[in-house]
């Protein structure tokens, strides 16, 4: 079973594109570019939403429901944002099929052309805008905090796996504010929640910054991003909020009374993260031998297979399980107990290994007699037989350690290649090699174009955090702020 | 504020579409026939699905995501399924906009056009029995047991909020099955869940039956329903669960290998329910006054008012509310406390009388001098003023009491309006005054198509519990099974 899987030094794309499939995560579906989400993903998938939607709730967003369709017109509306979105996209001209006269199945009825075609969401922006005016008048509205947990379709060319669908899941928030400064803080909180639950949650250390013009969404005057380092030395992307300006209030119209009586524009954010954080959590931590899940988003976290010869055997130890599982419960930690008759127990080692499970527990009869239980550990494949008794404090603290072991090792990982690079020659030479590059840039778009024709690398981010020491750009020799990141990205 | 409500008496139709603006439910949007949810109705829907997705995982199902999109030709692949879904439909036929050369924002790009046109879901059944052929091979991978949460689109001409509307939100379940029973077995067991869900949750009674021919679902061989009873005497279809034999393996050729090592087709269901809950919810127990939440569903059950005159007494009455929030919510009861201070108490209580708040608290000065507090229902508008002392073992009896007694009321309704008809003469006569008619009919799809031309009614379900006693046919004369339920529905 896992020996099929491609190795990461063999082929880390095929390596990827394998453990997907393997481990019953997702796969391509009949209609081209848009996959399916098979049970134990959309399992992964359910614990990152049901996280973070308590943690929007906490910071006072509230859940709703716009349209999938957004008339075509409007997308023209905000005139940088229609560069950006409004290409690659589902449209839709009709809204009805008929029997082929010639009796061929179905045809498109020519008769029922929409006089405006309506384009599927790429964001939603400016539906949400053309709605948000009729629902703010005065600062009493304000702020607005929303958030949207939906589907979206980008026409994608070329098509990965949770990286890059055509049709894809995402929470979109969208919220409007009565100042600039407090629309900033918004952009900025929503960062930082990010930020957290990518660390804490799916134990993926992000750097935080701010996106140069060049990468910055269509249509905000600042994109704030989380970007993560996979394990080929390659950036991803994991979120971005986005601080919008007026822009889409004065597309749309939203004005609102402010307390001394004047009419303004509203100020805007909107921030989203998606699907795509699926195949950042599995290229983070994944080895050759398959899956490594975080125990905090392990659909469960404890696989017990009993290992017996009659059935008399398995009764026992079906016995002492029932004994445990509750008290694992009582704790939090979700229990899997496997007592299938169709496998063998070797075979069920390999599965739970390749579907990341991060504890395993393995009962004998030999077991039962010594009052011990074999736990294997999935991060570091590691085993240890310890004492029945208590075996649920064990446990409880053994899925702290291995969340905080994976967040370690990807962050050691990550700051073993992240270095300093100060000449365009030694940038080409280290851009091969993978990894965050630090450095020196003149802040125009220019030059961080010829750097990505030259190496196809982008900057990822402007750093919030860290060094902020002036320099001088390492292409034009203009000075230059601080240093940024550069990497080749998903 | 609750005076702008049309009254029931006046325009039945009118006062739904008031309160499901006024208690901010939901509004149209700027697409023709989709809505958009706003937070107060979508936080209704989110209990709607949070106890549902806890119903459907204790009976071992699994959600699943699969494409938005549907190939054409595989709407044609069922020929029952074909007739009755693939003809008013979003159709997306480019993937591609462009620049207008003659500067008139975008338009579709003539080069974009797609080989295959892309419906949007209706529903799904034909592109997940698609990815199922891949699924399924075995026995062993048999029964397979998938839920999914989605948004469908269904061509409508007329539509209204939560009831009709050409996008909704649903979740459909979609089994396969090694055996006729078992498949039989299922849908009839999810029909169990509904039926259970709508009666303890949304406090709303439903007949549970079989549809006859004509009503039946496009592609099944048997369509159950629960069927539940609105306020002006229609009745609306509150859920659906559909045995579906072989049709869609055989037009998928999904088949598998049984016990025996015999091939044969699999055995499927599939069943739903979607916003249109939200419709039967409102129109089952709200009044002229507003929305009535049953406590089960509500985003928040009790809402605490404060009367005051000053910061002091303000103070004062926070320090209390502060006492008994915590007590309450250790009973699992969700409270809001609204301290506003833009707001008369006058202009609250109507606000939370409107949005069906099931309990209201008032606090004032008098009350702390008293160690009393107010205590409002918002079931049958009534007041006491009890003791603060132990309040919130009150209020938990309480809620449990406004849950009872508004199902009961709906239920005393029910059957003040259901009756056997015996003559088609009187049945033309019952019929204008609305409820459940329960008749007999000679089981043809032509006497049921002449009742539904004369009458608008239609055959709401053949009644799988209660009275079994044959008859002879209202219209025909010939013989019948049992009495069915007529009535004319939304």
């Amino acid at each position: 079973m896992a020996k099929e899987l491609t190795s990461r030094s063999e082929n880390y794309s095929q390596w990827y594109n394998d453990l997907v499939l393997k481990a019953d995560l997702a796969e391509s579906s009949a209609v081209r570019g848009c996959m399916v989400i098979k049970p134990y993903g959309y399992a992964i998938w359910e614990k990152i939403q049901a996280e973070l939607d308590r943690m929007f709730k906490e910071t006072g967003h509230q859940n709703a429901y716009f349209p999938l369709f957004i008339p075509k017109s409007f997308l023209s509306k905000e005139a940088e944002h229609v560069e950006g979105f409004a290409k690659e996209c589902a449209v839709v001209t009709h809204h009805r099929l008929k029997a082929d006269p010639n009796g061929n199945g179905l045809i498109v009825d020519p008769d029922a052309k929409l006089e405006e075609e309506l384009i599927v969401r790429p964001t939603s922006e400016t539906i949400i805008w053309s709605t948000f005016k009729n629902w703010i008048q005065s600062y009493r509205d304000l702020p607005l905090l929303i958030n949207q947990w939906a589907n979206v379709v980008r026409w994608e060319m070329r098509t990965r796996l949770f990286l890059r669908t055509a049709e894809f899941l995402w929470q979109e928030g969208h919220t409007a504010h009565a100042t600039r400064e407090e629309a900033v803080e918004e952009a900025r909180k929503m960062l930082e929640i990010y930020a957290d639950f990518a660390e804490r949650y799916m134990a993926m250390p992000v750097l935080k910054g701010v996106k140069s013009a060049n990468e910055r969404f269509a249509g905000a005057l600042d994109t704030y991003c989380i970007e993560a380092l996979m394990q080929d030395g390659k950036a991803l992307q994991a979120g971005t909020s986005h601080f919008l300006g007026q822009n889409f209030a004065k597309a749309f119209d939203v004005t609102f009374v402010d307390k001394t009586n004047k009419i303004d524009y509203v100020w805007a954010t909107s921030w989203g993260v998606s699907t795509r954080l699926m195949g950042a959590l599995i290229m983070t931590h994944s080895d050759d031998n398959g899956l490594v899940l975080p125990p905090n988003l392990a659909p469960f976290q404890v696989v017990i297979v009993p290992i017996y010869k009659n059935d008399e055997q398995l009764a026992a130890i079906s016995e002492k399980v029932n004994e445990i599982t509750p008290k694992l419960k009582a704790l939090g930690i979700s229990v899997k107990f496997d007592n299938n008759d169709n496998k063998k127990p070797g075979w069920k080692f390999a599965e739970y290994e390749l579907k990341g499970v991060p504890v395993r527990l393995a009962m004998g009869a030999r077991d039962l007699e010594n009052g011990t239980v074999e736990i294997a550990r999935r991060d570091t494949l590691t085993k240890e037989t310890v004492a029945i008794e208590g075996v649920e404090t064990y446990i409880n603290q053994l899925l702290k350690d291995i969340q905080a072991n994976i967040f370690q090792k990807a962050f050691d990982f990550r700051t073993s290649v992240t270095r300093d690079v100060n000449s365009y020659d030694e940038f080409k030479i280290e851009i091969e090699k993978g990894g965050f590059l630090m450095c020196h840039w003149d802040g125009t778009p220019e030059t961080e174009e010829k750097i990505k024709e030259d190496t196809k690398a982008t900057i990822r981010c402007i750093p919030l955090e860290g060094d902020k020491t002036p320099g001088v750009c390492m292409v034009t020799g203009k000075p230059s702020a601080q240093r940024v990141v550069f990497a080749r990205a998903y």
